[in-house]
C-alpha cells in the first residue's frame, strides 16, 4: 500500500529534505513520526530534495508500508499530533503501487521571496531574504518573461552539479509584491512554474533578476545569458530562506 | 534632546513592550542596546503597551537623553548592530522637546492575521492564530463596517480594565485574503485603523468577527453587541501571536 503525504515545513531548523549524518533533516524527523504511529517497516521517498533552510508548503512524500490500518483521512491528525510545530502534514491520500513521487511529477512551482527595505522586517526573517538595494519591479517582471519557454539553463545551474540534459520548461515566471506598514518597505515574491529545476537554478534565477532590479543588468540581457550557458554571466545564488518549494503537481495518483 | 525611533518586532519571545519583573521584554533589550551604544543615562517611553507575544512593525519609542553623540542618521544601524535579529529600529529622528509619544499619537492601525486552513501553516505559525473553520470572510467584512464610527466600545475591553471613558472612533475596519499554494488555505487579515483601542479591543473585536465568519453571529447581531455594552455579548478574546501594530500615526514630531 502506498499513502502520498503533502507536507509544509518551516526549514530554518533542518538540514533539509534528506537525511544525513550529525544534521537533522525533515526526512528523519517525518521518518520518526511514521515508524511510531503508522508503521515500523516503512519507507518513505520525497519528491523533492529541498536544501537546508528552504521552505515547503506542498512538499510531497511517499509512504511505503503495507501494513498501515489507520484511515486514511485521520493520518494528518495522527502524524502533526507526534510533529513539532515547524513540520505540518497537510493531506494524505492512497496510490497506486505503481505510483513515484518523483517520476510521475508534472511540474512544480516554487516562490523567491525577498524583503525589500532600508532594515529587514523581523516578521517575515524567517522566510525571506533581504536585500535592502531599492529594487525596480517593473523591470524584474520585464526580465522574468524572458526565462518563459523550453531553454537549456546550463547558465543558471549550480557549477559540479551532474546532470544528463540541462534543458527545462519554464511555464510562467512572475514577479509580484506585498506591502505591510509604511516603514517596512514590501515582500518581492518571484513565483516560478516548471517541468524541473536545475541545482540551485531558482536561487540564481532569483539572483540574475535582482541584478536586474538593481541595474546591474537590463531585461534584454538575459535572452544572452541564457544562450552563453555560462554561470559565471548569471546572478548570484540567492540565500536558502527566500526559497519555498510551493507544489507539486501530479496527473496521476496525488491530486 | 529627544529621538524618536520607529520599531519593529516579532514579540513571538518577549513578554510584551513593557520591562517587568522575571521576563524579558522589548523595551529591556533595547534600553541595554541603547545604554551601550547611545547613552547611559537615557529613558525610553514607548508609544504603546504591547501585550507578551504581541508583534510590531511600527512602534514607536521616544528616547530622551541629552547627551547623544551619534548623527540621528546612523542610530538605526548602530542600534541593530547591537540588537536580536527579532528586533529592528526602522528609522530614528529628532523630536522637539514638548513631543509626547502618547498623547501626540493622532491614530493607531492595528492588524490581527488568521491562519485559516485545516492544517495551521508552518511557515506563518508565528505571526497568525490559527482557525481551522472555513470562514465566510464576506460576511467578516460586512459585519466590520459596523465597527466603523465613534462608539462606546465597553462590550470589546478586557473585563476589570480601569479606564476614564469606553468610546473611541475607528475610521476604517477591513478584511482582506491572501492564498499561499493550494493546500495551505489562506490567511485572513483584519486591519483596524482609530483613535485610541481598549484593553484587548482588537483582539476581541477580531473573536468577534470570527464568531460572524463561522456562523455563530451574523453582521446585523454587530450594533446590538455594540448597544449593549456587555463584554459577555462580544466574541472571545483571540490569541497574542495574531496580532501586530501597524503603525502609530503622529500630527506634529515624528511622522
Amino acid at each position: 500500500m502506498g499513502i502520498l503525504l503533502t507536507i509544509a515545513y518551516d526549514g530554518t531548523a533542518y538540514s533539509g529534505w534528506q537525511i544525513q549524518r550529525n544534521a537533522l533533516s525533515v526526512q528523519e524527523v517525518l521518518d520518526d513520526a511514521v515508524a511510531r504511529q503508522l508503521s515500523s517497516t516503512a519507507t518513505l521517498l520525497g519528491a523533492s530534495r529541498t536544501d537546508a533552510g528552504v521552505h515547503a508548503l506542498g512538499q510531497r512524500v511517499h509512504v511505503i508500508a503495507d501494513n498501515i490500518t489507520i484511515p486514511v483521512h485521520k493520518i494528518p491528525l495522527v502524524l502533526n499530533a507526534n510533529l513539532p510545530e515547524d513540520i505540518r502534514v497537510m493531506a494524505a491520500e492512497r496510490v497506486d503501487d505503481s505510483f513515484h513521487p518523483i517520476n510521475d511529477a508534472v511540474s512544480k512551482i516554487y516562490t523567491y521571496s525577498i524583503c525589500n527595505a532600508r532594515v529587514r522586517n523581523p516578521l517575515v526573517r524567517r522566510h525571506t531574504a533581504f536585500v535592502p538595494l531599492p529594487l525596480d519591479v517593473d523591470k524584474m517582471a520585464e526580465a522574468a518573461i524572458h526565462f518563459i519557454g523550453r531553454h537549456d539553463f546550463a547558465a543558471f545551474c549550480a557549477s559540479g552539479s551532474s546532470v544528463k540534459s540541462t534543458v527545462r520548461s519554464l511555464f510562467d515566471v512572475s514577479v509580484g509584491t506585498a506591502v505591510t506598514g509604511s516603514m517596512n518597505g514590501r515582500t518581492v515574491d518571484i513565483t516560478l512554474h516548471g517541468d524541473g529545476f536545475l541545482y540551485n537554478m531558482v536561487r540564481i534565477i532569483a539572483g540574475t533578476l535582482v541584478d536586474v532590479g538593481c541595474g546591474k543588468l537590463q531585461p534584454h540581457d538575459v535572452p544572452d545569458i541564457i544562450a552563453s550557458r555560462e554561470r559565471s554571466r548569471a546572478g548570484k545564488t540567492m540565500p536558502p530562506e527566500g526559497l519555498t518549494l510551493v507544489e507539486i503537481i501530479y496527473n496521476i495518483g496525488g491530486n
